[in-house]
């Protein structure tokens, strides 16, 4: 994070965001506040355009960087204006929205780190049915880039346009991947019971996400419907290499949990034949070795959201029930910073050739 | 709840709470101070004893019946002052200690609520296996009636020891029964995810259950090893009619909500046949539509553990996914009142000749 | 609370609620379900006209009385038709929209308990200055209880309209009256610090009570300029027999719990001469003696939210700093039941001749 | 916060950490985790010693400097070796404890900031009546440096022990000292009303702090006896240049909030001349101009804990009640951070000679 006198070389260079004011353009705020190599110099929101970023977040204040990024004001989302001062323009506007200004922008040369889902599902009727919208830049569906950085790194690192993952697939496919490549598990019987905080809900007005209606109380919703499945079945199928036309279909389903931040996922899965925790252990650690923002938890140790509050990490605990021969994989990250906008800055790092976790937190605020 | 001017018809029975200082002591305590025809005239401690109910809870003072009920000393914990009282005699306590003073109060010809786990499992060698201690009552074992009323409710009305069920498996149990005495569902795919209030935990101090460990985070727990898990095989084993020595393991594993009350639990099972979301539906509808305490929510209608807090009702939520042939079954209870003590009560009731559901709660506290 | 086999001797009196939906309404419905004497038999809501009961408030469901209660069809607010079905309306709406309804009703020949601010303030002036509106119905102002039993207890009982105190004067003028009536304290140099649960501010949909914006936070609102303050200052003028055009005016100043209930009043005071503690108790618990639903806490003993969760009961803890020659004054309530709902329903057990604490919670909900 | 990358140039100055198990050794933890120009060399605790930090803090793992510092085994606390190995101690110790500790550290030649109360008080007298303990090393005592930067930034350069002031008096000592600097208020009617999250009560195991005890509750504490009291005091009269034996006594209360982190302050003042709220705010602006860790936030708005959460800052709101010629101060600090190992770091850096904010976090994390 920030810190008063951290030294800064300039220039940094030039970003813009597109969508200010929900929670993940509050939490994109938050880390390029403290980030060395870029500077935001574009923030735009259709309600709030004409106040300075002070106004929106009174911490943007006082005598130093914090201050001076407070009084950028707030504009109209102009893909003109943002072409002329920023050479990456993060989207955090809901899908739709973004598949049209991304276009604009990018024809204008700008690079895009988009985090809606509108370029993360490869298939065009895929996303038309789970989105119930027309595609309508379907070949920058093609070239778009899905911003996982343990997959796609050296893809990311030349892409003019990165689709961000969704908060529920990152923990997902990450606690899937060792699994899935090395053939431990079966396909075809595939759980995932995922809960997340609710500012993965968003930052509407909306009487479902009043303190009132979430606190003290636990609820599933969107049970079999969520939009994140098809890209889990996505990249959770390449990575089992299936066949095409035989994409892994798997059991994915959502809880609201009454806590800010962070997703949990309980991962159940049948081992395709018996191992050992300790030999699961080694295929999963060997596969993160070289991760700088995966952990794999040591022999018998489970995650907790806490661990990972405001940080990029992804930990990932590991359960064999021998009786049954099963394992059970824990995955958690937080929500904002891994699944939403810090994983965004990471893409925007390697698309702009800064060093990859540059500016990104890692020490959790706790408690 | 009591009402301050609520009829009592004189003599309402007398009964006796070891171990009242617990999360189930209090809510004992709570429900018996609206009961219309319990008295509670024993409350022990061993820590508390020679203080006054209203010294340990502040709001059982004033003029009415909660002073009244204030008033009591609570005492150490002793058998023969306890049968020379009561009539019954609720347990509060760790199983262990329950086995014993269980045994010492029925030979005293006092009918006994033990909500500890010493009476639940039939199979001693379970017990002791999965409890690591021995079981000193092997005879009363056999004698105890396991007290969910969905499924024991004559026996219940005639033990003499009633095996309060554990939180987790009321609740999941409740949830499975339609399925398996219809046959809907595969007994070999059986996954419970499993989510409980911390009041689950007790009332210990403990660091793990302080507020700044639990709250706004979230994390899985005990997972293959939780002590319910055979509790919960046994009772479903007999609802599926399994032949002896093939009964049903399932995997059962639980996480720690930051909430103080509630079970929510999300059972992934499969289907035996294709089946329609309205047809499980219609088998749970009549399966407890003579159940006073068991709601089937309407199709499509997901349970919050809000809807139930403080009473005693299990609410049910079904969700078909016919993409996988899999059927999920959502099921939420208040973990104190109908996990733990209001279900004793209910117990109480039946032994006692009592309506069912006197003096149990039924309207939730919301928001 | 209700119970399900709570024994109903018919008939039970006739009941309406105008407005639902909200925390008021929704809380009036929590107590009405378990009255033994009171019967709702209309429930309007604007939005929610054509849906029943349980559509809104799922635990309104199953075979029992809360099922019946599930039942009944929201409608629109008719005055007429209200008045052809109710002996009495509980009006659950907005200042401004009560008076409207509530003079309808009046001249319709029905009782009415106003759970807004409209009748609260005597003069009409006030009122119009503090809520920026025009009061359009000035004999009914005159007319108004206000529904504080244990200052107004038989106005109440033959009243025609109850303006029924808010939720911060409630907890506010129980704490002051003593020291008031008894000349305990200065009247120049009262602070009232008073903190809220959420359900305070309504149940309408907007950002600043989201989850994410409430929980692990607290602050301050509306300091020097809640509407509050004219109503408390009302009162306890009253109370301190201060000379027309010399009422007290006393700093209030509120802020905002991450909790669903309750309300903590901190009120400082300077006492008018040296007192122990002991002495300042013994005018507590003398003033309050009979009273069912004030408790003066033993010495030394600060009351909690917790304590009250749910129930009308209104606790009062006491502190006198001997060195500065303050007492400080600590009153707790349940901002929705003692606060609004709860104390509703007890105007109307008055206005019906129904005992005063008829159908009304007592032991809270803990943990 | 630290960044994976973050460009250290070595070497960074060695410290130590006597108790690194309660909430402020872990926060501790996690400054030191990021801050550029120190480097935590010792870690001790009697009950952990032999453990990696790793295994206490899980975070503390990976490939990178987090992984590293994970590495540190545990101790026990021993000054000899504390000596060897550091320039610097942090005691997160008990009161007494501390200043055994600090006397031996400091006669082998270390610098000591100290988070206990051991040497906050001037006068023995007062420290040993408010701390019921006989203080042993009373030359100490009148050489520590009250470390509050704001106060004391010049003396603390130099110094060898600092004591690091408590998070109460911070944030009140902060929210006063511009008015009573310049004379605006009455020093004779000061009422604090401080609310603080539960870390404040550290890490011990107990009954009251579980978080079924905490959530969803409010009570207050310690009235009129909390031990910050006399801090406070001292520091105030010394602003306010109050005579010897003439020194402002004051009201503090304190009350627990259901959250982790942060404290907010009401102050309740009395206006010596009618003054607007604009003339009070200007006194303010300028009295911390140049400060860079105190906020003075912009007329009308009011501070929340969550602006400050995680971080340094001292939000200051104000508020002018004309009516009744009061000012009304708000100030709001994270209470482990800015209130406790934040603002020992920034100590340290002075001591040590490093730029006063180096390592220190700014941003909040929100929601």
């Amino acid at each position: 994070m920030p810190t008063i006198n951290a030294q800064r070389i300039p220039p940094r260079i030039p970003v813009g965001l597109v969508g200010v004011t929900g929670y993940t353009g509050m939490e994109l705020t938050r880390i390029l506040a403290g980030h060395p190599g870029l500077e935001l110099v574009r923030a735009t929101s259709r309600s709030e355009a004409g106040r300075t970023l002070a106004e929106l977040y009174p911490y943007l204040s006082g005598p130093g960087d914090l201050g001076r990024m407070g009084a950028l004001t707030v504009t109209q989302p102009d893909p003109a204006d943002l072409a002329s001062a920023c050479q990456l323009v993060f989207l955090a506007v809901p899908h739709k929205t973004a598949q049209e200004i991304a276009a604009k922008l990018i024809a204008l040369g700008v690079k895009v780190v988009d985090l809606s889902a509108d370029f993360r599902l490869r298939d065009k009727a895929t996303y038309e049915h789970w989105y119930a919208t027309p595609h309508t830049e379907p070949s920058l569906l093609a070239e778009a880039v899905y911003g996982l950085p343990e997959l796609y790194r050296a893809q990311m690192a030349t892409a003019r346009l990165i689709a961000n993952p969704g908060c529920y697939p990152t923990s997902s496919i990450l606690g899937l991947a060792p699994a899935l490549e090395s053939g431990l598990i079966h396909t075809d019987d595939i759980v995932i019971d995922a809960k997340s905080g609710t500012s993965g809900a968003g930052r509407k007005a909306g009487v479902g996400t009043l303190f009132c209606e979430v606190s003290d109380t636990f609820r599933a919703y969107n049970l079999t419907k969520h939009r994140h499945t098809p890209e889990i079945e996505q990249e959770v199928s390449l990575l089992a290499g299936a066949a095409p036309g035989k994409g892994i279909a798997l059991s994915f389903n959502t809880h609201l949990l009454p806590i800010s931040r962070g997703i949990l996922s309980t991962i159940y899965t049948r081992l395709s034949k018996p191992m050992s925790l300790k030999d699961v252990h080694a295929v999963y650690a060997e596969r993160y070795k070289d991760e700088p923002l995966v952990r794999v938890l040591p022999l018998g140790a489970l995650p907790e959201t806490r661990w990972v509050r405001g940080t990029m990490f992804c930990d990932i605990g590991l359960c064999v029930d021998e009786r049954l021969g099963r394992l059970i994989i824990l995955s958690a990250i937080d929500n904002l910073c891994r699944g939403a906008s810090g994983q965004a800055v990471l893409g925007a790092n390697l698309m702009l050739g800064l060093p990859e976790t540059q500016g990104l937190p890692t020490a959790p605020l706790m408690p």
